[in-house]
């Protein structure tokens, strides 16, 4: 029976750090040289981590990765390997040869293909993705030619990414010249319930073309993306043989079988929220230590958003390394104190408490003149919350501690938060997660502790700013139930009003709520970055324009 | 000899107002009759204004855009007329149809050619930029032919923007067809000089093809962009025989002969400072009024930077529309107290006053158990700084007035402003202009008036930030004569340390700029839009990572 010792390599690099990304890649090509595998694949732009951005547009940036390629092609002795690199315009020679860039030349998004300590070949990504939170046309040039290997007695193919999408792509034409199996490199990021997408779209793929598929993704948190892993290698009759964990760097070495049957290691599934809550641990993970920071500080206010953000936290980077600061006014209730002190008891964080109505009496003492004339509206609102972010901001610069704000996307969506004040900080940990996922996504957590980390009032009391007497969220909005839906058909699914119109609301309340998200451009525009968990974040991923008279009723 | 009457219709859309836009097309096409010009030529996406960005990805949107089209097509009796807009795909029938758009066919930047009420042709864009401020391919599908139409015995071809620039592009096979004239529709962004590089190159293809070229480009502010109007008409022999005014709104109608030579009518060439004025007075008046308010509020601090925001808005808006506010602290000296209050007269603006101590010391009242065994250090300037920024943002809330911020390309740079203190605003004004420029502007505008509107002392005084005592910005940073053309080779020319280290500064000094520069990026993301003036602004022009460990030294 005829076998292929291949290592997934589901690597987390960084962004720019070259020097550690190729360590970590050496590292990784001697664990698999270790355990006989016959070839070794990283992922997509593993030399200078994904997406690099206006990186791309630096010629020694590009040059420095070429050398960087040079020093892996010299740990491949004895292995096959194929690494993601950036490859500019020039002939390719016997050997590896580092060349000075002339940006005008254009880049490819490439493969390295080595075997033995010789770059056999390199493959340029022939589609490239331009849409959503993609800009691969900014950089590159597109490939267009795609050929196949034999070592060893076993021919492959490789791709990159989106090339795998499309039936007429290069896995057709590399299967149909002999590839007995495709390796497909990625980074691939993580929105809900995207790794059964990308299976069944591989699935039919492989069956399609009789051809075994090796996909193999980068994991770790980027700024707004969190890569997912959850790499997977699907047999020539469409059936997923082998499945990475997802959220986590491993190293899954698999003996193929390419004329039977393969024996399937495949990791267990993650349930729904749970999946999101990782996404989120990682995300928040990757953020924090990747820029240098070690401890961070969140505005704890008895209220479920900061409670999920806090245990999100913990889980990222342990208690030790999290403070919880909570900061009353005159109108934070007695419930909101008990529930935050719970909070940071059960997570067993450190707690800071600073009053704001002093500082608030200062403000309204030194505007008394200037507002004589007018009546309180939400001017003082604003001031209490942004009162808060300054406090946070004062420990965060204090200390080097990192704010983590704790917005929702249903408030992100529809401006029900206050620039500068509970917006202020460096990363937005649930920007991304609709206010009833937050509900379903602490009650996952609660059920995986002995007790309940969150305590039940917070999940049960009705939402509130506490930013004036009796306030409620369904003041101004409707409850969450209503809206989220009504969000993401407006958001993510770019319905018109006529189709919301059908939805189960009044037609007016669905005016209202499209008129709020249309506002709320320019808080947004302001925002920290935040992780990206459905198909269509806020940021990179929607770019709208500020200045825009479009009204869709 | 043979002349054709071409209307160049330089009008400033809206992006969105889909119906604002109609009727000034409209209204302009009514003009044009009347002075009995044959032909008038419309911007870019003048229907939808420039850029839509993701609006575009609504079908609903591009259906509306296509309904507008109509309405303007019956305007166009007894006249013909190029307008752009957004084509979705489907077969061209003999008159207009509004099909229902499936966005999965794809869209084309498109030019309408109407003769008489008919439509008679569409162009599709052919060459999308996707660099710099541009996603052009996140949106659109590449047209593949170009033709050319005959109407009274003139032969002519319309193209978009980015096609005149190649120079294999259609203007070529146009002409080698018989276009006597090509019309090329634009949407084209200012930046410095940018008039002259066009100029030449539309010389060039002009020339090189022995066509008449008539460039029409928009006008008007849409968030970071300006368009700057400056529309041209080049004989074959590449002269330049009509030149539209910059940043204006206006219809110029032309006798263009097409065998001899025509009169020419070229507007008056601004000086560099007065152009880069022109562009921040636009972008200003546009930000404001097409978001919908009426006023604004700057922040005075007596220094070199808000002197030229506030002077900015007031020739942008009227004086009677911006508002002053000075906010003392101990440190503000009685010279910038009276340089703040000489700037408020000479304007004419209304002034008021609020100190920042009292609320300074509740903050450190508050925070005084917290911080006690730490000593002071940048948490306390943040602080004051962000003490201003809340007390504008109040005066906003309670008043409706948009807070124009008053950092510049030099400070934004490297990080030398506080993130929700002077930062915080809905308008960054001069977030593109390099402090040195700051200076160069304001001697301009000075030497306009009858007498200097911002006071000399303001140009000739050490800039300070005013945050500690006896603090001056060359306490951290280089001087500015040396920090800018630093900042320009690492941010706009993407330079190596290597290839800046050649220029005369000392090379520690160039690595902690760069270091400045890249841990910055975090501020920068949360910064409100400013008006691009320069090559590559911060923004959507220049997309870098936050986290990011690429070192260039």
């Amino acid at each position: 029976m005829k076998t292929v010792k291949v290592a997934l390599a589901q690597i987390n690099p960084t962004v720019g750090d070259i020097d550690g990304n190729v360590l970590k890649i050496c590292d990784f090509i001697t664990k698999a040289k270790k355990q006989n595998a016959a070839i070794v694949v990283f992922p997509e732009l593993a030399v200078t981590g994904y997406p690099p951005e206006d990186l791309l547009l630096k010629p020694h940036f590009i040059n420095d990765n070429l050398e960087a390629l040079g020093k892996i092609q010299e740990e491949t002795k004895g292995i096959s390997a194929i690494v993601g690199f950036v490859d500019p315009v020039r002939k390719l020679k016997s050997d590896f040869l580092f060349n000075g860039v002339d940006r005008n030349d254009g880049i490819y998004n490439a493969a390295a293909i080595f075997h033995d300590g010789k770059l056999i070949d390199v493959y340029h990504k022939i589609y490239l993705p331009n849409y959503g939170v993609f800009d691969e046309y900014r950089y590159f040039k597109a490939g267009t030619k795609s050929s196949i290997y034999t070592i060893d007695g076993i021919t492959f193919g490789v791709n990159i990414c989106e090339d795998i999408w499309y039936s007429d792509g290069p896995a057709k034409s590399q299967a149909h010249s002999g590839a007995e199996i495709i390796l497909n490199i990625n980074a691939s990021p993580y929105h809900m319930g995207k790794l059964h997408f990308r299976a069944e779209m591989l699935s039919k793929r492989a069956s399609e073309n009789k051809v075994i598929i090796a996909y193999l993704n980068t994991v770790g948190g980027q700024d707004e993306l969190v890569f997912d892993g959850g790499s997977l290698v699907i047999d020539r009759t469409g059936e997923v043989i082998v499945r990475c964990r997802q959220f986590e760097e491993e190293l899954v070495i698999s003996d193929i079988s390419l004329d039977g049957t393969t024996a399937k290691n495949i990791s267990p599934k993650l349930e729904a929220a749970e999946e999101v809550y990782k996404a989120l641990v990682l995300g928040t993970r990757d953020y924090v230590f990747k820029n240098g920071f070690k401890h961070v500080v969140i505005g704890l206010s008895g209220g479920v958003d900061s409670a999920l953000v806090a245990s999100i936290a913990v889980d990222a980077i342990g208690k030790d390394n999290v403070t919880g600061v909570f900061m009353p006014s005159p109108y934070t209730s007695r419930e909101s104190r008990e529930d935050a002190y719970a909070l940071a008891e059960n997570l067993g964080i450190k707690m800071r408490e600073v009053q704001i109505n002093r500082i608030f009496e200062s403000y309204s003492e030194s505007l008394k003149l200037e507002f004589k004339d007018v009546k309180e509206d939400i001017t003082e609102e604003n001031l209490q919350a942004r009162i808060r972010g300054n406090l946070l901001m004062a420990f965060s610069n204090k200390f080097r501690w990192l704010v983590l704000t704790t917005g929702n996307k249903s408030e992100m969506s529809v401006g029900y938060a206050t620039l500068y004040g509970d917006m202020a900080g460096g990363f937005a940990v649930i920007k991304d997660v609709p206010k009833t996922l937050v509900y379903s996504i602490c009650k996952w957590r609660n059920s995986k502790g002995k007790r309940a980390l969150i305590p039940e009032r917070v999940l049960l009391k009705e939402p509130t700013a506490e930013l004036k007497p009796g306030q409620k969220d369904t003041d101004t909005l409707p409850p969450y139930p209503v809206l989220d839906p009504i969000l993401k058909a407006y958001i993510e699914d770019d319905k018109s009003f006529e189709e919301i119109a059908s939805m189960e609301c009044a037609k007016e309340c669905i005016k209202k709520v499209i008129n709020m998200v249309d506002k709320s451009e320019y808080k947004r525009r302001q925002s920290p970055p935040g992780i990206k968990i459905t198909p269509r974040a806020f940021g990179r991923d929607r770019r709208f324009p500020i200045t825009n008279k479009y009204r869709s009723y």
